[in-house]
């Protein structure tokens, strides 16, 4: 198995783009990838796509096809895969990327994500992310994301003491880091009242717990280790790529306080990386609500059960704090293209590695975390990335 | 890179399936592939899906997840991943296996394919499959998948002399071959008269030309080569897995009688297995219309272009002639369940290496290959097989 790294990045800006289309985000994302590795089309020898919903968001699917034709690519025949875990598809699509470039089946990959989720109204929106739950036993029940998580968010409160004001907390932190961060949807900061004072939209979640619809793409090229000099001064190391599933049901599992999706895939990621949780630096998290995120850290081992919601108030997770946690914004700030947002959080852990971050960058680091889910919990997918191979 | 193996292989029937649910079927192919590579769940170390439109057949997306849970593998955690590239899906979700196993990231991979087309109105379906090709340069000017094929065959006919008799002639053969498939939708035996006297749906395709709208899975379990005698008396191997892009829209293509994609895939195919178009025994192409199986006999060099309609009236390509296709009835009589496809073929493929075909055996079958097309082209995949490694 060879080792993989990333040798060039691309993001769009997120938010509500109204002026652009799912094929021209897509593209603009991959371009400016290409340029920063400084290759050209002619060396890609594969395309992975992370997408949820075109068929429901764009009435588009054979999405992998569309993208070689639009990126230019067409003429070079060059193979294109569309892979799909709901919130989780663009950390499935940069896995699925780093499996080809290790197997040695593909040398030069992009793996990119893209969503354009502001096309249709609301209301069909909503309905097309309940199709990441299980239609037949949550969705019909009218059981949509929202209320998914407040479950998760009411019995972590009950169990732990969790507060409003400390999910609240996460938020401000993210919107905090989303100011420093030319590209997120939310470049503003929000206050604890400010949270706990928006509409209530799923009790205990405000609105303001809640990442927003968004549109948007971001694109990672790969290479394979040893040549990744080659390309660039500053390669980003995969050191570990893990995935695990859980049941699609919330109400099928053990904990439902617990994801055990990210408990495993986080322990298969630890031992591929040889590191432990206290050699992370920093990472992205999958904040699609902040209980989500105060369910992360704890899961991925960085503090104890329960003890999440107390240590994002106290500031552990804000950038200067102990683990720095989603210093792009997050889903909540950065914003939330499903598809898009798991290949987002490597391109953030690189740019900062690379000590490109500007105004959010995290001194001195050295290992980062990436933590991609799908649904409530039925994938996770997790990478860990080096400065050093 | 490691080679890979087929140890094991299952199928639900394909048709009308109005008592089978999604998540059964899938279910039940993926058992009965355990079964026949005698192994256990927890032996398993990851699932690949292909499923085209979950999202709009029966509103569900995250089909990886929904599969692992269903199959009563999310205890295990085991990772699940669906792929999606319209008709190509489950080709190209073997592919995703095969790279898996051989990049050694995974051992035992179970590869599928599942689609559910019958739960929605044929509206919905049409709409549904018309977004395979480009649904703003297509889908919106009402170009369905009945009307691109037309026009490839319109082309084939004036540039080529192909007669509608000599389209017939495949879906005379394919439901010939169906009737000796217990699994397959269509089980009867077709005559060129009722194909050219049944109702014109795009001229020149009669609705007997088309492949039907169907329900079923299909899987296959992979191992590496060098370990698949211990599951298996009779391994078939992977000696090439290839796949290649063209533009998503027809009028965007060189020349429409040709699908680069299946040529470029092709060549790669051969190359990497080491054969020519000489030494394949049979094989399994995408006729999801009649014109399609003449221009793939083409494209993958087994005749020169333009003689597929001709070779296919003599008999070329019937089981007993110089290169069977289609042995299981294709996808005109076995149906075409979109995301089961790519899978299904490789377990005929595999069924005939074996010599476990019954009525249907092909002689001597040493080297397959199977062929499978995402909408009028974007995406091409190509496996080939052998009897030994």
């Amino acid at each position: 198995m060879r080792d993989v790294a990333i040798i060039g990045v691309g993001c769009t800006e997120f938010g509500e783009l109204w002026d652009k289309s799912f094929r021209e985000l897509f593209v603009e994302a991959g371009i400016s990838a290409i340029e920063d590795a400084g290759i050209q089309g002619g060396k890609i020898d594969a395309l992975y796509v992370g997408n949820m919903s075109g068929g429901r968001f764009i009435e588009q699917e054979h999405i992998g096809s569309l993208i070689a034709d639009y990126a230019g690519l067409a003429s070079f025949n060059i193979p294109s895969t569309r892979v799909e875990a709901a919130c989780a598809s663009g950390g499935l699509a940069l896995r699925q990327g780093i499996i080809a470039v290790a197997s040695g089946y593909h040398d030069i990959v992009i793996a990119g994500g893209a969503e354009k989720m502001t096309d249709v109204d609301v209301e069909t929106t909503t309905d097309a992310l309940a199709a990441a739950a299980d239609r037949e036993w949550e969705g019909v029940m009218g059981a949509t994301f929202p209320g998914l998580y407040a479950m998760i968010a009411r019995l972590h409160m009950h169990r732990y003491g969790t507060t409003s004001e400390q999910l609240a907390s996460v938020a401000v932190k993210n919107h905090h880091n989303g100011m420093m961060n030319p590209k997120a949807q939310f470049q503003h900061e929000i206050s604890i009242d400010s949270v706990l004072n928006s509409v209530m939209i799923a009790d205990p979640l405000h609105v303001f717990d809640c990442s927003p619809i968004s549109d948007g793409a971001s694109a990672v090229v790969l290479a394979p280790a040893e040549v990744a000099r080659k390309y660039t001064d500053t390669p980003v190391y995969v050191k570990a790529s893990a995935q695990a599933s859980g049941t699609l049901s919330l109400h099928d599992r053990r904990d439902i306080t617990t994801l055990d999706a990210t408990v495993v895939a986080a322990k298969k990621a630890y031992d591929m990386a040889k590191v432990t949780p206290r050699d992370i630096d920093f990472a992205e998290v999958h904040d699609c609500f902040t209980i989500a995120e105060i369910c992360a850290i704890e899961d991925l081992g960085f503090v104890k059960k329960g003890e999440g919601g107390k240590v994002s108030q106290e500031g552990m997770t804000a950038i200067g704090g102990k683990i720095p946690i989603n210093t792009s914004g997050g889903l909540k700030a950065c914003g939330h293209p499903v598809g898009a947002t798991g290949v987002k959080q490597a391109v953030e852990i690189t740019m900062q590695l690379r000590g490109e971050a500007g105004k959010r960058q995290v001194d001195g680091a050295e290992i980062g975390l990436t933590h991609n889910v799908g649904g409530s919990g039925g994938t996770a997918v997790i990478h860990i990335f080096g400065r050093e191979r």
